[in-house]
């Protein structure tokens, strides 16, 4: 597995030898100082008593508290009056704050870079490489990197595809599951019913009553006080849940405003599950995002494009796999440009990846 | 305007005579009886000592918990230990559970209906006529009705249509608003900077360190401590936040995991939401669902297919618009039948709307 | 590999015996009598001489011919003055013309089928039994069948892809392949230049004056004479076209306004291209339609629901597959009721497809 | 109304002024030279006995033939053996051919417009002003230029929008529509029957029989010879065909194998279609493509994106409107860069325009 490699700016050089510490101000209670500085998906670096200092585990959008000389990426909501917040919005180095856009370099890159970058995905772009290149990365990441998966439900309507996930999961491809209730709920009614709202997961034949299903699973599984108890107490042994569960893999199940139940480990406040989820999306090195918009952007913007392991600075590889073009696009048009997207159905998907791994 | 007639059951034939009374169970501490009966968006009736008796501005997908012969609509995590819940899951009258599904009769309806009904909305469908009847429901329903509006982000980062949808509330069509803090936060960035994600709403073009616009303008915001001291700080005149702040019409922010800031109004618990949301859609007679799955989806499983007004039992009408077909389709695909569907860009539709209005 | 049953209709019972002679009248010079018949297609029978005839190898929205007893069906266009046409536009039997729609039983058939009739096919439903079914009718017909492919340019645009469908034509399973110039001319480009406009369909990347490769290839095909002189000169050995023409399958090129070119076996004459696929879809047993709605609905309106084969009458099996439901349910909203939609990336559907078979 | 104005390159600088004249090669029959140039949609010059000429009436993908001194754009397919064609694929000027690309400037034209190019087009875009611009473009090309509109069947399955367009052409906004065989079946459909595809266009009711409607129409047309002796047999007086008859505004109706019919006006070969349809782009000021893939990429294909009028070389405006963004980005992606897309329903589209103009 190569890959591309971290360059280094050069702070021996202009402008960085002669650029000034970098400004701060303190914060107030509950926001931030009117000319604050907002990070990047980019390794950044501020110059602070003199020495150019890197920002560990980054994310975009969020301020900089500098406190003994560290710097530190706090969200706005979590700042407190009276931190020190970098200001100012140059960063090109001038003014102490430098963002290292360009930072890796691909090993035969060539001039037709520029060009190809602006191109988009769509359902006729090619995605052989694109799949080789995964494989590679997550054969390599399983046992040198965590690899974050953010799913929705989708993938646990087709047999096919819910059966590949678990054993995704089983087979150590898996370091953290970031979903929603509905993925949950529906996966543990395929456990219990074999079907998703009600319609048998694989001959799709929809059995009396099948409405019910999914609120039923919902109460058993609050009855039962966990997903692992439920699990337990109905002899359930298939699917995502079950594969979470048996081999310890943590998951983060954000809830929303659509949800039924909810399922017990949902959590309730969305900035609580924020905080749930960058816990895992700082130590990321692969997230891979199947058909749902509010998760897979929730979890880019809290995602840095690189990210600091053993082996050195690398990328964090970001992949967004949806049917429409629009949501492919999005992340990368939010700022997110390191996500590489695949339009295709999730459920080839994944039943391809199981195949390849 | 005519509404389509209610038909009441004749509760003096069979099998309502000769039906048993409803039977319930208690329910346990957070979760309800095994055979819990669940509700859906019509008019349902429950035999109590005898009697039939309608359950009052329902939902779907919840439980009836009886209580002083009064059955009243409870979504499952509200329940409490003890509360007597509503059995059985059969719904034709035969157990004392009665759906009256088909309890609205059109004028002039014919024998084709069966055949439309099961014609999904498409790029190709005809909307003339949905557009006229939209347009004498709201004229109808200004004065004798309850509108809810449901917005995602789209409606504001377009100039057109942000100021239609802020003249429609002034006008006095719009009796409530559900939203996310991102409509509300490019509202606002609109109202400041003229700008939505940093592109000019009106000409496009990208303004300089535009993608701050959006996060100071959250800053400044939660520095004032509502979005109405934000307004009046920076003397701010414009769009849909600021329609709704100077005419007094209540909105419901609701959070979610993909949220920057949030604003000062944004609800952080989900469920809390819901039942914000709850209280608004108890009381709708028409409800307009713009570019936003995730809450189009979440206020339609809160929504019944009829109301209880001075003019008698009447449809609530729900609308459904997104430039996707599947986005559409989806509520209706999930039992949400009474959901009218156009398929458009929403900019378009406001602009419409407010011009026929 | 079961087939549902035929089961014919019973010509000894009512209507049938009763009814009259299907009545006919003259064409005109290039048009129909006014009160023509229009076939579908379902199994039709007509009442001729005091004996109901079945139709054969029928076909939708064309006009039913009786000559020397025996009933044609026949495009509007083809038909010569003094043809006699059937008229009437009943089809119960009563009138000597009888739609034998429903004339397939299943073996396990169960009476939740008529709800999940109306199911339309999205990105959430479940394609599992689709694809293992499809595999069972592939490796089926390619012994006893005649399995037509119908292909838009997306599936050459990909290395994987159109190596599998290379493979799927060398190991049998295409006894016939429509197309555009565009599939034909790109595939070629790819043998030449290994791109599909000018974008490498490995690696995605953009070649130097890579907008040229494909009329390049047009023009050296032109030269040529031929496809099949083309790849002999030029020594090239990969791909569709490279298949058809090793394995001697027939293929059909129409031309459409958006061509470059064109190729020299692309049929200019649109109708003379109809006349073409017409040939081979009166033999189908299998159509297979990926990423392309102009050949799908056309090839779509010219294949009837059943055939006549050694085995007894049985099902055409049609798949539209497309990355979009719109398209995916186009056909089957124009009434071609019997095909199977899978809604996903034809470039997966064809690797999945090649690796199964 | 203020174009960007034309800039003409300085051929008393260099590289021109040393540049050798254009080569010239013979093209064989049926095909060109080997290494033979091909055009764009910019204005381009040809260095020929040392003077530099400008290419008139260009389109892409085309070869150049250079006859008395004189360069003439012509499509590979009417090449003749023996023409002298232009060769080499350099097109900087250095080797006596010169694209312009960038001949227009804006008046306000702005550092920021290097991005904004960048950005697709989707269904969150802002069309407020490209709205303003286009009422701005029409009424003056109206007086002053030549429109060409290319329609799809759905402008006439609504009742507003069948409306709409009949009522712009009678205005004046059309000098000449491009469609298919569908586009007029279904608008005389609904001139005779009130419906498209068998639905009331208005209530969108389905009439019984109504599946025959358009075959029914197809075959009064043929019997009557014409569209316009068909609309004045039956007295009909409404729509799109209609408003085209009586106005005397041209229009070419292109084949496709889906075709029905077909029409008489309908042209069988599609290559002929083209030569037709390049008489009204080669006079093209603006051009309309309103949800058809087929015919918009047809005819952007054989646009260029300059026009010179008796005001001067001035842009040709493309406007590309669809309620897909893969199909509005299509065109763009595909070299017609100076395309601008709406993303939005049709419908919407076509009763805006009408209200504004």
């Amino acid at each position: 597995m190569q890959f591309p490699k971290f360059v280094a700016p050069d702070f021996n050089k202009e402008p960085f030898v002669s650029a000034p510490d970098v400004k701060t101000e303190p914060a107030g209670d509950g926001f931030l100082p009117e000319n604050f500085y907002a990070t990047t998906i980019y390794p950044e670096y501020f110059k602070i008593d003199g020495k150019w200092t890197m920002l560990h585990k980054s994310r975009m959008d969020c301020a900089v508290v500098i406190k003994d000389g560290i710097p530190t990426v706090t969200e706005p909501r979590r700042i407190k009056a009276g931190d020190q917040v970098v200001v100012g919005r140059k960063d090109d180095g001038t003014t102490g704050v430098y963002v290292h856009a360009n930072c890796f370099v691909e090993a035969n890159d060539d001039s037709n870079s520029a060009f190809a970058f602006r191109t988009g995905q769509s359902r006729e772009t090619s995605f052989s490489w694109e799949y080789d290149r995964l494989y590679e990365i997550l054969r390599h990441d399983r046992d040198n990197g965590y690899i974050v998966w953010v799913l929705g439900p989708a993938c646990v309507f087709d047999y096919d595809s819910r059966t590949a996930m678990a054993n995704l999961i089983k087979k150590g491809y898996c370091d953290c599951l970031f979903a929603g209730n509905a993925l949950a709920t529906h996966d543990l009614e395929a456990a219990l019913f074999n079907t998703g709202l009600g319609q048998d997961i694989y001959t799709k034949k929809h059995v009396e009553n099948g409405h019910y299903n999914h609120l039923h699973t919902i109460n058993l599984v609050r009855r039962a006080g966990s997903i692992e108890r439920f699990l337990d107490e109905y002899k359930l042994d298939t699917g995502v849940m079950h594969a979470l569960t048996t081999t310890g893999t943590p998951f983060v199940l954000a809830g929303s405003i659509r949800d039924d139940g909810p399922l017990p480990e949902v959590i309730p406040n969305v900035y609580e599950a924020q905080n749930a989820m960058r816990e895992h999306t700082r130590k990321a090195t692969t997230v891979i995002c199947l058909a749902t918009q509010l998760h897979t952007i929730a979890t880019g913007n809290m995602t840095p494009s690189y990210c600091e392991t053993e082996e050195g600075i690398r990328p964090v590889y970001i992949y967004s796999v949806d049917i429409s073009e629009f949501a492919v696009n999005k992340l990368h048009d939010r700022g997110s440009l390191s996500v590489k997207g695949l339009v295709t159905n999730i459920q080839d998907f994944l039943v391809n990846l199981e195949r390849n791994l």
